[in-house]
């Protein structure tokens, strides 16, 4: 298969090469051959960047506990946009991971105006049903309400001590007109991502965001506030010779942190290594291999725990690509013409597929004769991230479409077909996971 | 009775004026003859300003429900400075408020690094116990862990969506280097004060709020935010004939409102009145009588209500002196010797009084000759804010020691001996009061 499934490559690369640079998110392109069982997205450049999604691939291969984390406002009803994030979460729950999925009521209510009574419908009846519907196993996943979740605001309010307004500016250009609650925003969604760090549930753990490159800034606080809150900070760095050793330093650790250290890596590393220490400091020399690294961490992590500290692990986060709206533009919430909602009738639904923006010429003339642009095709969209999971069928279409050969009627027949069947099936299973919130904790 | 018991007056007049004039703060003299048996610090100056008492003296004499609110901050021990403010709480307890009693615990484990566990322990044996000990009645109290309040935090966040960075800049003159959290402390001191007012709560009540003026920017700052969150805003103007009238402002509220609270006036005045009803706005003329004042208010948070707002009532709140260190200077929790705490050993807080500083003359001729001054004395602040209650007998203290008759170590040994008893016969009560946790809901 010498052609590539990313049909926007080429017209968008160059953003995304700006996050590459500036932002220092990672093409996930690096991580994607160490993946067993890459996601659909991950395969086909849907996911394009990550932050130290190494981490993840480490849990994933090794079979380790990690996290997948994120939330849903509830301010309107959940669409194939959200069914997006909805399916990642699923893909690292099956893969070994507990889902937390927070829904951020707070905000809906406070910013939005929604009653808490409206908060909670949405929340349940738009984003949790469809979630359980599409497949989360209730023994491995964390639903909650922000409102609701005393450790996620506790948390919050710590991590805000840790943050000036001067940092917030440059991240997010706050200024005077800002509003207070906005701010704390910031540093609520990296309390969502860190709580599950928190000894009161899973302890230190590798959690994975899966975000629109939008939701960066909120990936970047966190992780430096992370390290922040942390008394120790563990880095690689080079000696003279080129070679790699560790760094560990402490924030006001007591001062035989680090013999306690360097008596417990005595104790547990086969390997021969030297460590240099003193009052605030030490480095380690000779720790080359990845499970003496782990040792390292291990031991740093614990006394740093026995400290009363967090020893939190920097998150990991990955970046998707936005799915456009039917109508061209952006899918969003509030133009219901645009997406296409999991709780919607699947007759109207398939209608709007009929009626939506295709990358066809002005002609049938002059599409047989210049072929299809499945990279302005909403409907090859829908194709590209829901309806077609075998990537060679989608290929067929995606050749056929270019080359003249499959025309937009058609086209949108066979995908308003699918979109039919998948929200009749998946309104059904719907009614089901109705039956089952209490499964996993909701009272509704 | 021609000497007025307010040692301080001329002294600290000028900065009270300052308070008086540029924050708009009212002098507490002006209500003062309105309070039935006012508590000893109002009738000798301790209380010195107020905002809106107005509608807390109403309540007093008509014997309605009000709230007194405040809150103590775990880090420290809890001392006679900290007393004051528990024998306000007591005072309006026992004169009809629903007491409701915050512990900042949030604030103490992230700014200032205690254990969750210490913040528990010091907020109940040191905060709690004592104000039960001091007489709290647990059927009119509501004592709670702000870290443990899901209400209050929900309401912090939405007040801050009411108020932005420049606001809070001028009033607290906060910079860049502030921390995030240091300004949600704003808020949430907001939401201490208002939550008590929400339905699930009490509902719009009078709130008192007894505090030292350095926390005036709170209660300004929580006064505005209140009417920022309410749907109507009641003011009183004067015509051209200058007589006063009612306006009534609706901010997005439905246009029927004012009709229907014309309806409600109609159906409950006797006397009788004009409006003039806009769209968002009415003016009612020929209300002169409290009562008639009353009915409108009453009808426009009715509607309020309906309408899903808050019908906030603006809380009020009370300014006291603070009492100066045993040392001199400022009493802090930080300086043992500067203060006497509630748990302290009886004798040992007997001898601290006799090292304290006192208003005495360098010689006993010279004090013979030209009296003490009481103004310059900590022994005589004892007296007057904690170990007399007759104001006689503190008036003949405060005459003897000006005249030369009383010598300071009389008058210390007189002190300590009362502080001796006072605290032997209150830790004794703490005893008890430790027993009588749970029937505050306090789960230790």
């Amino acid at each position: 298969m010498t052609q590539k499934l990313d049909p926007w490559k080429s017209s968008e690369i160059s953003d995304y090469a700006k996050l590459f640079e500036e932002f220092g998110i990672s093409p996930f392109a690096d991580v994607l051959s160490h993946i067993p069982n890459p996601h659909k997205f991950m395969r086909r450049g849907v996911i394009f960047g990550h932050r130290n999604f190494e981490s993840i691939v480490h849990a994933l291969n090794a079979k380790k506990p990690f996290v997948v984390l994120d939330g849903f406002m509830p301010t309107g009803r959940a669409h194939f946009g959200h069914k997006m994030v909805m399916d990642q979460i699923i893909w690292y729950q099956q893969n070994g991971a507990m889902a937390v999925v927070g829904i951020a009521d707070r905000e809906a209510h406070a910013v939005r105006g929604l009653s808490w009574a409206e908060c909670k419908r949405i929340g349940v009846e738009e984003y949790l049903i469809s979630l359980i519907a599409l497949g989360l196993d209730p023994n491995r996943s964390r639903l909650y309400f922000q409102s609701e979740c005393l450790p996620v605001m506790n948390l919050a309010f710590e991590l805000g001590t840790k943050v000036n307004l001067s940092e917030l500016s440059a991240i997010y250009g706050f200024s005077g007109e800002t509003h207070l609650s906005h701010m704390v925003s910031t540093v609520t969604q990296g309390a969502d991502i860190l709580h599950s760090q928190l000894l009161e549930f899973e302890g230190p753990i590798p959690v994975v965001v899966p975000v629109g490159a939008d939701q960066d800034p909120h990936i970047r606080l966190t992780r430096d506030i992370a390290s922040k809150m942390n008394l120790f900070l563990i880095e690689v760095r080079k000696d003279k010779d080129g070679k790699n050793y560790f760094s560990v330093r402490g924030k006001g650790a007591p001062e035989d942190s680090f013999l306690r250290i360097e008596t417990q890596l005595k104790a547990r590393m086969k390997t021969k290594f030297t460590a240099k220490v003193s009052k605030e400091h030490m480095d380690i020399f000779g720790i080359f291999e990845e499970a003496d690294e782990e040792i390292l961490r291990t031991a740093v992590q614990e006394i740093e725990l026995e400290l009363g500290g967090y020893a939190f692990i920097p998150p990991s986060s990955t970046y998707h690509r936005f799915m456009s709206g039917l109508t061209g533009g952006k899918m969003s919430s509030s133009i219901p013409e645009s997406n296409i909602g999991l709780s919607e009738d699947p007759k109207s639904a398939a209608k709007k597929v009929m009626r939506s923006k295709t990358g066809g010429r002005a002609t049938v003339e002059e599409q047989k004769e210049l072929g299809g642009e499945p990279n302005k095709c909403s409907v090859y969209e829908l194709f590209y991230f829901h309806l077609v999971d075998d990537d060679n069928e989608l290929l067929q279409i995606q050749k056929e479409c270019e080359s003249g050969e499959l025309l937009c009627g058609t086209c949108k027949k066979n995908a308003a077909e699918k979109i039919e069947a998948f929200l009749t099936d998946h309104q059904e299973k719907r009614r089901i996971a109705r039956e089952r919130l209490c499964e996993f904790g909701i009272q509704y």
